[in-house]
């Protein structure tokens, strides 16, 4: 956390460059690694910082009050690490994971521990980021190495990062999407820069192309179709990290309508008095959601209730970063919306939040369906993941 | 709080009847007699419950999830006996209150936690509960007694309480503001039955006419002057309290609301669905406040950031409860638009929170005054007290 | 127009006692019989005013603004006559119906014209206005005559109206809903007064139980399976006539808080003059969407592009109604709360517009269904009639 | 109006690429230019089109369907020749304009009539367009000249325009205001490409410097002190000719979402058809209000009620396009959010309707003192112009 405070004043400083160009945060990453925040959600025995999930979230926060785009990328490798270092390893064994996998999983983390970060390759063009619908897909080779085929989209960090989870089909058994670390330098791996988007530029979520055979320990678990039941078992890491990210923004939307404000002399006005003190209570309702749902997460994950806080999480959090800032620019004017003021980008970023998956619209339906009693996973308008 | 949670449904079962009427709770009350919720922040040294500001908007939220009406009265009392129970001795001491105070204080507590309750008549008619505008006077007799002279308006309980807290200013001194505990039965004392409003029907807020006398003892804190010193120091008493309630009747909402889709068969209406889920978000999202506020209040009462938490409190619970209230009447259709249909009730309930002192609008100036550093209690467009 | 306008105060003044005594406006209608607005869609050739569907919205909402729920009943009467007269000649001989038809319908205009009103008995419990689900059932008997059974309910003028148009479905055959004017004596007619509601509480929408014989020319139309052909042809009486009452409420609202903030000083503060600016602004622009729709649908009624006028209309009446009453409380306060003040009622009649069929999130499904190219009479999501 | 439709989908086609670059779209006006409608609002006896306000709202509205940004910089130029056009020549006499004021008058319009088009130099950084306070001064020079020395902002079409329409304070007078026409190649005359903001970037409203000298007869109307009495008595150019661009542009967020859904099979989504239908009903009250508003302007210029419903156009447009276009972006979702998608441009252009003065928010104070029976142009928080 301190560090992170540390670090958000920088970021700030550098936003508006990389929002401008569209370039990937080169700069926050290499202090991130500095900090040894990479080995943020690494177990201390591996060299780590050993944050839980509830932790993770006020990082997350304070590093999106700098700058969304650098918080959302480091929220994918956080993902990644936290993902595996949180499967107890009781599970791990009922679920018949050969012993191997903890030496893997092991290593994996302390090299994070050591400054490695790794990218989410994940979601396709025209399907999202549902694992039960892509269409990469990998096969087995006689040698036991996998052969992996696709295209990706939506990578953030591509072209920056140390190695990349890729999620894949089998094609002997297309009901099994498993995952494969693939190193940044692999042969056969094209990042193609398709990324140019109204808001969180600086993510460098671009497309990457899979041609390319990775060796047998590149199968993260060690056991194929694992990753759809990781998927339901840990919703919070497909879900409410993001939500962490955008009520730092919706926060660093308001603190930039507070600044411009008091240097233009408008605080005397009552629309922009009222438009701010709305949004000041609506981010602190928000955050103390995300704060309650990390929290429930790191006591009990994967129940129902905890999974519920999780979606409200990631609901409001994204319709309250999207409604703040609208409203935060309105307070300001016309000025600020000239490109380099801080509320212009903030305005774009804020707005990816809610459109990310889960949609506001998709948590809707699943909050809905669970307050009525029902099953969420099962009951929705379309299949979740 | 278990307590709370198995008188709600009891209240819930009588609160189409009182609401109907506009007739005080008198079961109800009766009901918190006996459970001995009077003593409730009464220190368990004078035999009360001894709670805390957390445990009273826990205890608040339970019950007004059965009846809100019962729930607002009993606010009032609460904040008697927790607000005479919190003055810090040192302060007492601090301020030249006579030694006496504590035995007068002391019973006070101690009949409530015997099972007396009382009433607050502060507000006036066209003066709100803005301590500093009150036109009812009270002088100093020859013989140490207290003559008091006014009208008071929206005093909720009155004509069923054991004793109301009249706050007046002084003939004397002008800037001068206490408060007397007189008794139900005092010559001199009426009530005319005024209160017939849309919603909290049932709480009985008529307006009290006062001419009498009372002992020199009356003067609570037996200071005079003390009213808005502690409105100042206190704010969540004035405040914070009524946001439990409200955001107790807006999860009632949402409840009745989902009861009603599933006996109606709409719970697979995806506009039913959708409005469920965007109010159990806005819910939860309140509750965490009023929680996060009251654990403040116990923690740091008074504290600048604690008051800002008790606002946000405030604001979020009046406009959740009526905006949830009414998109809950939506999804849920016409034929629960009929009297004696938990979300007929409750729709016009849940509308008053955001009414009562501080407003809304109020509460949002005060945020962003706070928000952009000024003063809220002295920059505000409009005196708050 | 006139007649309307000179109306309205009246309505106005007696408003709070119908709505508290829940009580038909017996008097309100005997103005309207007065001044010969029973024959406000009748032709002139008949002894009516001739009046078109624009002029018809116009008088709505003129009357609204004195009392929505006179308007209401009134409206269901303008339905039953507008129809009538607004079936053109040629499409009647289209279809077939017999000679004796027009005699009928002349004759049942020109008793409205003489101050015959009619209320209409359509919606059933559980089934709301959807003429295909109808359970109440007809039966022809040998000696022509028709044999009624069922029960009705939202029937509004219930006990007052002298006369009652039936939807019913054939015992024979169940694909065919006809329609049936029952006069108000008849044996057999039975009115039980549940009507007891949040708003529109003088509207006297009671059930009514029916099991009866009415002669073979009470069919109206004399052909047997009109009823739904009617509904699809001429959508805007079922679903725009409500429109005009809803923003003349909503006008109505508006006024109010305009009176109250004068009265009480407070159009000073900026929150109440902003609040009354936006509500204003929302007002007149549905307002102008009743008005064009009406205007489209004298020129072309049926067109596709005139019912989409029609959908947007109710949709807009319904929310801006609930929206506005609802901010016009906010801007008034706790004082305007009190039963008997025009904004304690509006609030709660203003509440009912966009629940009343088609209801707003209906109507949003309609008009996307519409905006998408799509076919809104057959893809929506449920049965529209 | 044929031209318009028959523009737009030119300007559409073209919007992306001068949105990306911020580019002046050279290539639009070329092609207003060949269809003679920079002579829209002159008369045709000056060789213009001799459009009424009305008729210039529709085609600024057809426009907008395109490019939001050209109908912009286009809404600038029809408000100079506009306003000319429509002064009463009984007016022009009673305020004792010299006789020569018309043969001025009428060349600057039948140049227009030829191809000839005016930017506005109005806006000052840190003033708006109050024109009250602006601070570039003119003083007469010895000959008759005028010299003018100050800078503007926010002057659309800056280095395209032929000439520029220059407001000033006087230096010997400084409560008169006057206007001067500068051609655009006068020495002294110097363009600052600051432009570059979140939307509408193509209207190049850069800053323009002035230090230079004009001739007498570039003073419009040939007497000093007319520009703040045309501002109180025309404001339907300062105010509502934005509103009928923003509702263009609204209504061509919901085409391009209704495409994308239809493209992307998202049509059957009950969220995307409530969000499209609600989004479609709120344009179309807008558009009304638009052409309400213009027809008022046209019959009765000036009017208090002509005024009120041009305020009300102003902010209907404003709120209406941001939250509408928010709303399709939502519905579209994250691959509508890549640069070059109609509605990523969309969303940015439509926030930027409520924030040009007067500002919703302004609006909504105006409207709401109006509404209070008070007189909008004095009570208001703050100097309108």
């Amino acid at each position: 956390m301190d560090i992170a405070r540390r670090l958000a004043p920088r970021f700030a400083a550098r936003a508006a460059g990389y929002d401008a160009a569209g370039d990937f945060p080169v700069d926050d990453f290499a202090d991130l690694r500095d900090a040894g925040l990479f080995g943020l959600m690494v177990p201390t025995r591996l060299g780590g910082l050993g944050a839980g999930f509830a932790e993770y979230a006020r990082v997350a926060y304070e590093l999106a009050r700098g700058n969304g785009a650098t918080a959302l990328v480091f929220n994918m490798h956080a993902s990644v690490t936290g993902a595996l270092a949180g499967v107890p390893d009781v599970m791990v064994e009922a679920l018949g994971v050969p012993e191997h996998f903890f030496a893997a999983r092991d290593r994996i983390l302390a090299d994070a521990a050591a400054g490695r970060w790794y990218a989410v390759a994940m979601s396709e063009r025209g399907v999202g980021s549902r694992l039960s619908q892509l269409s990469t897909s990998y096969t087995r080779e006689p040698d036991g190495s996998w052969r992996i085929k696709g295209a990706k989209s939506f990578c953030s960090g591509a072209g920056h990062s140390d190695g990349y989870l890729v999620a894949a089909r089998s094609t002997a058994d297309p009901s099994l999407v498993s995952q494969f670390l693939v190193p940044a330098g692999a042969p056969g791996l094209t990042v193609e820069p398709t990324w140019d988007a109204l808001g969180m530029r600086a993510t460098g979520s671009h497309d990457v192309h899979l041609d390319l055979t990775v060796p047998e320990d590149a199968l993260v678990g060690a056991v194929e179709g694992l990753a759809l039941l990781v998927a339901q078992l840990m919703p919070h890491w497909m879900v409410a990290s993001y939500a962490a990210v955008y009520v730092g923004v919706a926060r660093a939307a308001v603190d930039a309508a507070v600044s411009h404000s008091r240097e233009r002399r408008l605080a005397g006005l009552p629309n922009v008095r009222s438009r701010i003190g709305r949004a000041d209570a609506a981010v602190a309702a928000a955050k103390l959601t995300v704060d309650e749902a990390a929290r429930r997460v790191d006591e009990a994950p994967g129940d129902e209730e905890t999974n519920r806080w999780v979606w409200r999480a990631k609901y409001l959090a994204g319709t309250t970063a999207a409604e703040v800032a609208a409203s935060m620019l309105e307070a300001a004017g016309t000025s600020a919306t000239r490109r380099g003021h801080p509320l212009e980008r903030l305005y774009r970023d804020a707005r990816c939040g809610s459109l990310q998956p889960a949609t506001s619209d998709v948590c809707a339906d699943w909050l809905g369906v669970a307050a009525l009693g029902g099953d969420p996973e099962s009951d929705g308008t379309a299949p979740r993941w």
